[in-house]
């Protein structure tokens, strides 16, 4: 009888103890870089309707799926890809010992010059190779406008979105038309994403052995991409099952958003609209890169999908910004 | 002050409350199917000390990867790959309504043949669709040896392992050259493996609409073939580490066992040899399906990779065993 009563005490204790943790934790504000609105409003009404057992809408930790694009919706995508700025930086370092390599610069960027770009910057060396190369070249390079690493040039109110739904228990996924293996060497210090949460445009790689050791050379075919209808595709591919939540930026994103919209419980679809000419860019249907059609507006009018005003919905854009307003 | 006090209590109680749980757990044998020997005490070390964070082999939990092939690794590949047997019978039954298509059986499956079987029984429907057509067979079909359903000719010892491997927060991968949509379809109720890990050979999918809802259409293009050389190519591209754990039973498996092999901390490779002709097959050298070569037992000596004889180390096979044992 008495041990009964003492174990009923410790796990009265035990409730209370640890509930009061849980309390604590939900008293600060997840996202304060997002403005109060019906944006940050629809975040974080989902999460918590998809996470309340009691909910009728409560989704378990195994089916919760974020997926996010990266170029635009997650860092700086204008004027130029970073991934595009690397390649072109990467091959006029090598052109200067293979003189008979034709000029490619930001101006003369036709679909073959592209492709030369892959061969030559991103294929013919190992995976892990590449992957410091990347980390090399990430770490010397700045932004012409914002003098700062392009690592640092990551949207605040994102990094935010993704810590809340990691503690939410997500699986956050970032689904990239941009390289894998590019995105890989930086997600994790960047965002806090782990190279088998990025699914990006991929190419064949090659398993073979360099002096008796095994090793993985990067090809330069293509094996998928992960853009428009690649990015369902390559969702099944990896994940093998329905996102419940989405964010996206540009065209590029449409079916990711239909496919996410298509899930059968509660689901969550958003765009990130670059409206902001000061301090960002503003540009949607204007730019080549990353447009923003007006059909994809109806779209997202038609379907509900929230659209995120770089301009009126977040408070800060960049990490420096927050190290600004404290210094 | 007597909050103070009070505060400590709780905490003592907790930690006592808590350690006789992590006790509790530490005291059963979480291999019971297995023999004592140095394979299973490898395995146990193994996981001690990767887990052990004062060991000098510690691994934090973001870099615990298994990769466990299927077929033969774990449930039974003999006398056909169970994915072969729902392939034939699902033709048969298609062939009924198409007359002119050539008579398939098992004793005439060519490379031709194969590439039929694969055409007609798995792309042309939606991934969904395929997801329910694998799900019924499963439920009906019998394997004419043990009069069972396939999914419970799975391996009781390898069911103990990635029960374990779950328990000590590695991530377990299925690594397998068979389809990777077949898998899914029962990997997460035979196994504990959600679809996101599980890795298959693949066929493309192609994004579309059905009375305007979004779904994937199989594809009858291979995207890629997940064995030999294709399994490490397929853990960069899933996971994009390397796993520190591996276990395979044929010559299929070598090179994901190099590849895990060739990852800088302390690593694990072990290999299932079939050699229980009483309990299940005895076959190595002699089969075409699952076959274990005098040249990858060479390989394995020299290596120090674990052989793991069913006959010696496995006290039990199958689940249904134990069952009979309790009966």
């Amino acid at each position: 009888m008495r041990n009964g009563f003492l174990v009923k005490i410790v796990i009265a204790i035990l409730i209370l103890v640890i509930s009061s943790f849980s309390y604590a934790s939900d008293v600060g504000d997840p996202l304060p870089s997002w403005r109060e609105g019906p944006v940050k409003r629809s975040i974080m009404e989902f999460v918590q309707a998809v996470t309340d057992q009691s909910s009728r809408d409560f989704v378990p930790r195994d089916n919760r799926i974020a997926t996010i694009d990266n170029d635009g919706t997650l860092w700086l995508e204008q004027p130029l890809y970073t991934q595009g700025i690397f390649m072109l930086s990467r091959y006029q370092t090598l052109a200067k010992q293979h003189k008979k390599w034709p000029k490619i610069t930001e101006n003369n960027l036709t679909k073959q010059n592209i492709e030369r770009l892959l061969v030559t910057t991103s294929s013919g060396m190992t995976v892990a190779e590449y992957e410091t190369i990347v980390k090399e070249w990430l770490n010397q390079a700045r932004n012409p406008r914002y003098k700062r690493p392009y690592t640092e040039l990551v949207y605040q109110p994102m990094l935010e979105v993704i810590k809340y739904l990691h503690e939410n228990d997500f699986d956050v996924y970032i689904v990239s038309g941009g390289g894998q293996e590019f995105m890989r060497a930086f997600a994790l210090p960047a965002y806090g994403i782990t190279p088998d949460h990025v699914i990006g445009s991929t190419e064949k790689t090659r398993y073979g052995y360099l002096g008796g050791k095994p090793m993985l050379l990067k090809m330069p075919q293509p094996l998928f991409v992960s853009d428009n209808e690649g990015k369902p595709e390559a969702i099944n591919l990896f994940i093998g099952k329905k996102p419940i939540i989405a964010f996206g930026n540009s065209d590029g994103d449409r079916q990711m958003l239909e496919w996410t919209q298509s899930s059968p419980g509660k689901h969550l679809m958003l765009l990130v609209h670059h409206d902001d000419p000061v301090r960002e860019y503003a540009y949607d249907t204007k730019s080549k890169i990353g447009t923003f059609s007006a059909s994809l507006m109806k779209e997202a009018e038609a379907n509900n999908w929230q659209v995120i005003s770089m301009k009126e919905d977040w408070r800060v854009i960049f990490p420096f910004e927050m190290n600004q307003a404290n210094e």
